[in-house]
């Protein structure tokens, strides 16, 4: 079963915003078994929109499209579906009609015409409620195929798909899908697949594997399976070939689907029962900012100090400031004073730290740009590692933040 | 002038990455004077891929291909544009080469065989070295039109993509275009709108005005000439309208171009030689990590405090724990004892502080999921602010950050 997304609006094709509601809606047709063939953004254009209607018709079943169903008078993918389905008229809404009304109440704003018409729907379609906005989404069905309308605000839009989701399954009698992700770092993707030749081609014909490198997170490994029948010895099947993987690959191996670095690290200290400090002078808080990015962190991350000045690694983290003189910021010795500084000074359990030269400028022959020294301080040692990264401040930032979270991930597993 | 964007992987029509490349792409095309007609993500198939070149090339004269030259077997973009433009032969490019090799030394990993087969590269295409990665990119023509393409990792694109507008320009020989963007926060877009209505249409017509909104980083109005003749009273008109502009808007403009919130505020404390610390709890570190992006931070940001547990901000910047108790963390007194506190623990002249609750739980009826208090300290007082912004972790952890950003460089401004 097929599926194509398209996205209608001028915003997304001069850039202005990023597109991330296909990916949402591509992921949530996956998990029913639906693939999605293409994804296609056009303007808000009755022949672009019209053209590329019929032309997704011809490779698939079901059509998501999202967009141009605001107020304003370029919105104009209402209309244009009304004249695509053969709408005889538009009938008002009622159930819309009353969303919208509560929603003007409750910003206290009178009711315009505008309003009410977002509540006009094509008489051949049928409405999907939008709970969380003035703009309801449309199912139509044609010759057995259907193509549906959302609005394009994604948390609108989120809402709404839900329901899609249950009125496709339903619609359509659908074969199952499965996905498993194993999430690995520090193999780059030509050595890993190197190191798993024998094991990737040892894969039987119904599952398909996807290498998804990504130099903040690292090498994801996908397995997929389409139209399953035993779906429990699927899973078992896949388990089991995951684990073989994981002989393989070992402490390369820091996750499963949508863990993180970050989530990977908090799940290893809560097991430990244990909390983590970090002191950053060239990742300047990026560690702390993705490890508060999960729900929960407080409960085992107790904070960070950014030193980004020697006067602050000197007072508030008690590096040595003959140290600093003498070796420089970006040296073993003040990183791992760094560590075991934020690690005393927050009564942490674990501590990460860095100190590098971001760039562009600040860099040497001895210390070039990307050079970043990473420490991990445990309740029993503190390590630390040299890197030479790239020329690019944004890169040397990310990339050192990534590393700092898996050196602390290691030393947490490896401690076992 | 149209051009079509095609992005290839099965990652993206599963759902599992959002597709950021193809608003850039995007966006510098429309910089340079080329429209983008159709944005389409296709599979890692032969068939896909061909069938969509095809249908790009009867209404584009330019197609950006990006995705699928990894050197994994699910890579397949090359060998395939190899065979649709009728490459003979495949040739090593030794500058891509010695890249590739450099690389594999830096990372102190032997270099395989997969990592040489990166630099062949069809006898048809002109190479576009990819300085930040292995995968080289590649300029193929075809009657007169051209198809580029280049990897998918984001910072290795960004980089070529450079390249590639120059190339476009010289190969079509587009006319100059000339941008200039005022940069705008504070002011809802439909609001803004209102206030420059008659500046608006009093604009010539060679001048194109475009709203450009951004939760993160307010409306950004870029005005836009194409196809000029006479740049220097080109630049001087636009300067005359912004100067008019921002007579209108006063405060709520930060900055030009490609000036960012925190770029402003480092501009701010440098004039004044002033630095600056920041206490983050609910941000976490993100504003740290939004001033430390920009290259010769060091001159006035001192660093920052995460204090995400209560005692940190107890014991580091010495928040009355009484105060937590009786008011909450969440709450102007502490807020303000933070930004008061880490200004004086790092010796900072500025600072600003964040207190709330990110979600997606620890919300209150009186306190509920998305309320932020911000303080700004300066040398001569502390100002805070409540705000309740969303529902979302990661909306309410960025927006929180923004307007701390811009609160504090309004107190800058305004005490001038």
């Amino acid at each position: 079963m097929n599926a194509e997304i398209i996205t209608i609006g001028d915003e997304i094709l001069i850039g202005q915003i990023v597109d991330t509601n296909s990916a949402y809606i591509a992921e949530q047709l996956n998990l029913t078994g639906v693939s999605v063939y293409r994804k296609t953004s056009v303007s808000d254009s009755r022949k672009h929109i019209m053209e590329n209607i019929d032309r997704a018709f011809t490779t698939s079943d079901i059509i998501i499209v999202t967009g141009g169903l605001g107020p304003t008078s370029d919105d104009i993918t209402k209309q244009v579906l009304a004249e695509y389905f053969g709408a005889r008229c538009m009938k008002i809404h009622e159930p819309s009609l009353e969303i919208i009304k509560n929603l003007m109440h409750r910003l206290n704003i009178p009711l315009s015409e505008t309003n009410r018409r977002q509540a006009e729907l094509p008489d051949c379609c049928i409405p999907i409620l939008n709970k969380n906005g003035t703009a309801p989404a449309m199912w139509f069905e044609h010759n057995g195929k259907i193509l549906v309308s959302m609005p394009g605000v994604p948390f609108e839009m989120k809402a709404i798909m839900n329901d899609v989701i249950h009125m496709i399954g339903n619609h359509f009698n659908l074969g199952t899908v499965y996905h498993k992700t194993l999430l690995t770092y520090g193999i780059p993707e030509s050595v890993l697949a190197e190191q798993i030749k024998e094991w990737e081609t040892g894969l039987p014909e119904h599952l398909h594997l996807a290498y998804l490198p990504n130099p903040e997170s690292g090498v994801r490994l996908r397995l997929s399976a389409y139209n399953i029948n035993d779906k429990n010895s699927l899973i078992k099947e896949i388990d089991d070939y995951f684990d073989s993987l994981r002989k393989i690959l070992k402490t390369a191996v820091y996750g499963e689907n949508s863990d993180s670095l970050a989530s990977s690290v908090g799940k290893l200290l809560q097991q430990k029962q244990a909390m983590l400090a970090t002191a950053e002078s060239c990742t300047g808080g990026r560690i702390a900012n993705m490890i508060t990015a999960n729900a929960g962190s407080s409960g085992y991350f107790v904070g960070s100090v950014v030193a980004y000045s020697n006067a602050v690694k000197i007072k508030t983290l008690g590096v040595n400031a003959s140290d600093i003189e003498n070796y420089g910021a970006v040296s073993e010795q003040v990183v791992c004073q760094m560590a075991q500084g934020v690690r005393i000074a927050l009564n942490a359990d674990y501590a990460v730290a860095t100190s590098g030269i971001a760039g562009p400028d600040g860099g040497s022959i001895e210390k070039p740009v990307g050079t970043v020294w990473i420490a991990v301080a445990t309740p029993r040692k503190v390590v630390a590692q040299r890197y030479v990264l790239s020329t690019l401040r944004d890169v040397n930032i990310s990339r050192a933040s990534a590393i700092a979270l898996n050196m602390l991930r290691l030393e947490l597993i490896n401690e076992n």
